[in-house]
């Protein structure tokens, strides 16, 4: 038990789209990701997803509309609902997902950024 | 589905050590309340507590040591774990909190804190 300081965390990851752990909690884990570009449409269909921007500006697409999460904010992607992130010129940003242990990032996507083993940092 | 600025909730909050509710997921509660002074020894026999420090930095006291959360860093308490928060120079300190729906934030400890029913904000 020792403060984590996510700044810290987030500076030892250098690829996108590739979320670590930092925390686990009630069968969630917290995971920081740096992204940019854009992803594709995915849904998760028994779990929430939380995202918290903590740098940058990122885009969501939905269905019906699109949301864009600066840093500062969070949104809550309830379970089943499609969604497209994606990062706006080009820019690196920084996030914060908070979800279930069984969430699979790319969905029911099968996808080179599937991941097969997700690593703590 | 609106992105929430926690700034902006942060500023609604008039009280000290009353959490209120700012998003849902997976029986999760994400919380953020204003704290300053001391709390009081308690653990959550069956949850786990995740602490961020949004504003300021958090004393906690545990029973075999003392760690201090700046802002930007976070903490997860491990259910069972007793432990007594409190913020240093009478500052007030801004705090997330992540934990399952049903913790109770004074434990089983019955005080003027207890909440009998949590509030969004």
């Amino acid at each position: 038990m020792i403060p984590i300081k996510l700044q810290n965390k987030f500076e030892l990851i250098q690829d996108h789209w590739s979320p670590r752990i930092v925390a686990e909690l009630n069968d969630q884990w917290m995971k920081l990701a740096k992204v940019k570009g854009e992803f594709f449409w995915h849904s998760h269909d028994a779990e929430d997803e939380l995202f918290y921007v903590f740098k940058g500006c990122l885009g969501i697409n939905f269905k019906d509309k699109v949301e864009h999460i600066d840093d500062g904010e969070m949104l809550v992607i309830p379970k089943g609902v499609e969604h497209k992130p994606f990062t706006l010129n080009d820019q690196e940003i920084w996030i914060v997902l908070m979800e279930t242990k069984t969430t699979e990032h790319t969905g029911k996507v099968e996808h080179a950024l599937t991941q097969r083993e997700l690593k703590w940092i």
